[in-house]
């Protein structure tokens, strides 16, 4: 049993944050044990942070801070943000080390820390783009030069480590450097922000493991300096790309870049967390309803336009052309767990779920080697994707890259996975809230100090049954809060293996109040059964069609599962027929397809031509039946690039 | 009447083109007399013509030729291919002044006229922006530096000039121009083409003009050139880009910047023309099917991304973030116009028709100082509208710019309308054949000198009846070809009021071969009832959408029009009921409105949530039946900018 103590919490400690309903968990105090998010953990920590270490010397990346610390000479390679690949990526091995020590993640850590210490000037100053490169132009080209968006990343690294394993080797580099960074900006010193959001949720972070209000005052600082149209913008897109085109108090619809508004966003909430502000939390909600009622895909993903990275309009949601880069996916994520954790309700831990099981696991291959940057929800033609900034060089992908020239994507995936454990529970003062299912133990306390310690065990998100085992409890009442999806359509509990009547919901979670005993069971069965999602009428791009969803995972067409690889734009879902699943697995590590009634319409009377009368009395096509198979979402793309859709049309 | 000598052609002179089936006529020997084109040709020449110089002025487009010519000093303004803005609306001025003297715009090409002659270098070179500002870095930088593009623009403005109105000033220019280059570039010198096709058919023009079949040799030398993926593309954009993805013989589908694939397929076309080699003609062929079966909208605008202002995958034709640049549009109907030329097929009219009243009319607005660059098929909300490749500086546009800092397209349109009348008719050895009506006077000469005269009334595009009154002819027997369009759901043809039974359709064209009288009057119906359009049902943006066209015309629903102002994302088409044509002489300068019964959505059902289980026993959401009112979509955004749709969902 771990003795959980305030240094070592997750990635939000929020213990201390007045404005916050729920309190995250010490780090090490929740472990996934088994099942599938263990074995994406275990990839995670012996693969894609060794693989992550190698692209990041082969990128140049590690070269650039040498050069910065006077160890090596030679010339920049890549952006001006490639420090801040490192720091994600040093943030995940935190994370792991937390979980327990490793003697190559250790030695690379510290290779790595000693070459960040080393690369520090003596002012505190740490950005090696601009120290190697242009060291006359520090914080003059804020709105490009990333430095503020590197340091953010470097905070939140530097905290990690603090918390996971109580190394302050990096927090004291952090600590000069925001120190330095406080000696320029603020009221009556510089002025502006960055172009790149982040520094502001990292220096509440910072605040909150530090100590030191200055940084807090700081986050707050460069909030308020958004909306001042300073920022000119980049080429076509205007000063919402750099998220300058509103001051936050009136932000009323989410824009501009999506990266930059999801981080942005979830800055001011963290904000909002220590100063309760009202008008910040207005602002929060009012995007909050733009997103999930307008502008977020099935998958949790945002950002409907490649141009600028950039949201849409509401209710442009186009499959084929949508950007929904990982890091945005992740940002949403990242931004509704800090609403979770204001509020207590269950819609915000809804869309972690979506955007975790799809838009962001569809990122990372099956061999936690390769990953995907932008993540559409059709691909017509494999060869003709575009799934990366790099752009196209006229190769064609047969898969996710193994890096990106603009690499953000990969290493947020890997913080996020080494870190997952933190978004399972909270405590408040009365109990415990289940927020996700994976099979986990977890030793928690809450209140004054109250101990409990439960055992979970599911099979989820393949199945929708949980048991939980009450392996230490005080006697005294207290109250077990878990989550019921907004997917399930027939929750059920029982305890010791009696049935609750009609368990009633609060704000999505079902709340069992009672002097829990070790040895007490309780069993949540959510349903699983596949269903037929249907969108918003308003969104045109998918008028017509359906999803299948089975728990929390969206599906999708896979050339290679179907009957004669037949053409996916020619198939339609009969929504009438059952939805099948299936084991397979043998299938991409072992996974539940869903086979479906559909038929395949005969396109022969268009030849070739794209416009014709509609005629009502016309005869409906005709069309012969066929099944389709579909596999979840985040498995595509893994056996070469063929047709992918999530919306299949509906048939008449 | 008119005495048409060699010299005096349109924009295209296939007379002596060997691998062409019908002869573009003289240029001043069809006038559009009155009706709809001749009102636009009246603003074109007395408003637009004298708004693109003051704006070309105001740009600096005539200072940096100015500064070439050593007149001024100063800064250089704008892109390095502000020179072909001016050659456009000086090729504009050329047809113009072929129909009649006009002193204002005698005095303006003059005065360009000289100019242009001051700045050209003694050694043939003229191009303002590498005089200025790069003087040694001429010819270096081709996939970018857009001196082809330009030199191909001003050769189309000197051969228009020499057709036109016989004035050969700058055809000598031109030729020194054209020497210059082929000193540079060929077998043997300099290798590569240009970033932006546009010389290539320049080219063949030119050599059409002056006779040089070195310029033949160069425009052929130009088109080889593609496909070496020398060029490295622009940003993420590869190669497809500067069409520089796959050799013209090979090219199998349209791709890259919309804009630069027509202009490299015309030009393509035209060396066909005179060099009669048929893999050009395969690889046309094929890219064409590509056009019209997979990526044309139905407005004839071409290009469904912003991002590379280009060509998506087959089907891929969004509404509403397709790019549909002006130029792609004039673009595609220049091609379509060749294609038309070489094989007398009714279908490459037809589509010259649906680009030209749709994707291209709707550029300007209807006081002929404002220009859309993009042409959307939908908007949602006015404001966020990206109309120009400016980009939003922050201020929302009410309508269309009156300029651009890319100003291809305004003076693009200027000079189409400018030389309009020479797309109405062709002949060829047996006879004449028309292809778009408009009340115009026609004095064609065809075989061995056949004279013929025809007067042809209408009020097309707002009704379909057209009348031809045979003026002049000979006695001896020569076929009349009348295009029948493919909307044309019940051409009847008459003659001297007696019907023709069952006239069979040759290639898209009515054909009666007598021997006509003057005197003789013919009289086609081609029937306008209103129709509903269906897309491809592989086309999944418009899937379970219609469009409302009527003749020539598309039709689109703008806020302003309807019932309360019904908000467009809610309303859908009744598919049984009719459509009602309705003349509004006091709506925008006077239309057709159409009117369509249909239903506004009630929407509280999804009360702010974008996803929701399928139930097919759901009851049908409840609806209100109201009047939508379409007008045509060329008209749109001339009364500020609210929301515009083209493809209107259908009731169930």
């Amino acid at each position: 049993m771990t003795n959980p103590s305030i240094q070592d919490f997750g990635p939000v400690d929020n213990s201390s944050s007045p404005h916050s309903l729920l309190r995250t968990v010490p780090y090490p105090a929740v472990r996934i044990q088994a099942g599938f998010w263990a074995e994406r953990q275990a990839l995670n920590r012996t693969v894609s942070l060794q693989h992550g270490f190698e692209m990041l010397e082969k990128a140049g990346n590690f070269h650039n801070l040498r050069m910065a610390a006077g160890w090596e000479t030679g010339n920049y390679s890549g952006r001006n943000f490639y420090d801040e690949d490192i720091y994600k990526w040093l943030e995940a091995l935190a994370w792991e080390l937390g979980s327990g020590p490793d003697e190559t993640l250790q030695r690379m850590a510290d290779e790595v820390t000693n070459l960040i210490c080393a690369a520090q000037q003596p002012d505190g100053y740490l950005n090696s783009y601009f120290q190697v490169v242009e060291p006359a132009c520090k914080w003059m080209d804020l709105d490009h030069g990333h430095e503020l968006y590197c340091a953010g990343h470097f905070f939140q690294a530097a905290v990690a480590f603090h918390r996971a394993v109580g190394d302050d080797r990096l927090l004291h580099v952090a600590v000069r450097l925001a120190d330095h960074i406080d000696s320029i900006f603020g009221p009556g010193k510089k002025e502006g922000a960055c172009g790149h959001p982040e520094v502001e949720m990292a220096l509440v972070e910072l605040y909150r493991a530090a100590g030191d209000p200055r940084y807090l005052s700081l986050a707050q600082f460069f909030i308020d300096q958004r909306g001042k149209r300073k920022m000119r913008g980049w080429g076509p897109y205007g000063p919402e790309y750099h998220q300058d085109h509103v001051p936050v108090r009136q932000a009323g619809e989410l824009a501009g870049h999506a990266v930059r508004q999801m981080y942005l966003t979830t800055g001011v909430t963290d904000l909002f967390m220590e100063t309760g502000e009202p008008a910040l939390k207005e602002a929060i909600d009012r995007l909050w309803q733009d997103l999930a009622g307008s502008k977020m895909y099935i998958t949790g993903g945002v950002g409907s336009r490649y141009e600028g990275e950039a949201f849409g309009e509401s209710y442009e949601l186009p499959p084929d052309q949508c950007y929904c880069e990982t890091c945005a996916a992740i940002g949403n994520l990242m931004w509704n767990w800090r609403l979770l954790l204001l509020s207590g309700e269950g819609r915000y831990a809804d869309l972690i779920e979506r955007a975790l099981y799809n838009g962001i696991l569809s990122s990372p291959a099956l061999d936690g080697r390769h990953f995907f940057y932008v993540n559409p929800l059709m691909v017509r033609q494999g060869g003709s994707l575009r799934l990366s900034t790099n752009g196209p060089d006229g190769t064609e992908l047969s898969g996710r890259p193994q890096w990106h020239e603009v690499a953000c994507c990969p290493p947020n995936v890997m913080r996020l996975f080494a870190s997952l454990a933190h978004y399972l529970a909270t405590t408040d003062p009365g109990g415990i809230q289940i927020h996700q299912y994976a099979a986990a133990n977890l030793d928690l306390v809450f209140g004054s100090g109250r101990q409990v310690a439960l055992r979970m065990q599911t099979e989820y998100p393949w199945q929708g049954s949980i048991r939980l085992d009450i392996d230490r409890s005080d006697g005294d009442p207290w109250q077990l809060r878990l989550r019921v999806p907004g997917w399930s359509q027939s929750a059920r509990l029982s305890i010791n293996g009696a049935a609750l009547e009609a368990p009633a919901l609060q704000a999505g979670y079902l709340a069992v109040e009672r002097a829990w005993q070790a040895g007490d069971v309780v069993q949540l069965e959510l349903g699983m059964q596949p269903m037929l999602i249907q969108a918003n009428p308003r969104v045109d791009a998918t008028r017509g069609c359906l999803a299948i969803q089975r728990g929390p995972l969206v599906y999708c067409l896979e050339t290679q599962d179907q009957v004669n690889s037949v053409n996916l734009l020619d198939v339609a879902i009969d929504p009438l027929a059952a939805l099948e699943p299936r084991w397979r697995a043998d299938l991409l590590g072992g996974l539940m397809v869903i086979e479906a009634g559909s038929q395949v319409t005969e396109t022969g009377r268009w030849s070739a031509s794209l416009y014709q009368p509609f005629l009502p009395s016309n005869p409906p096509q005709s069309a012969q039946k066929t099944r389709l198979v579909a596999i979840p979402y985040f498995a595509w793309g893994n056996r070469g690039l063929t047709s992918m859709r999530i919306w299949i049309p509906r048939s008449p």
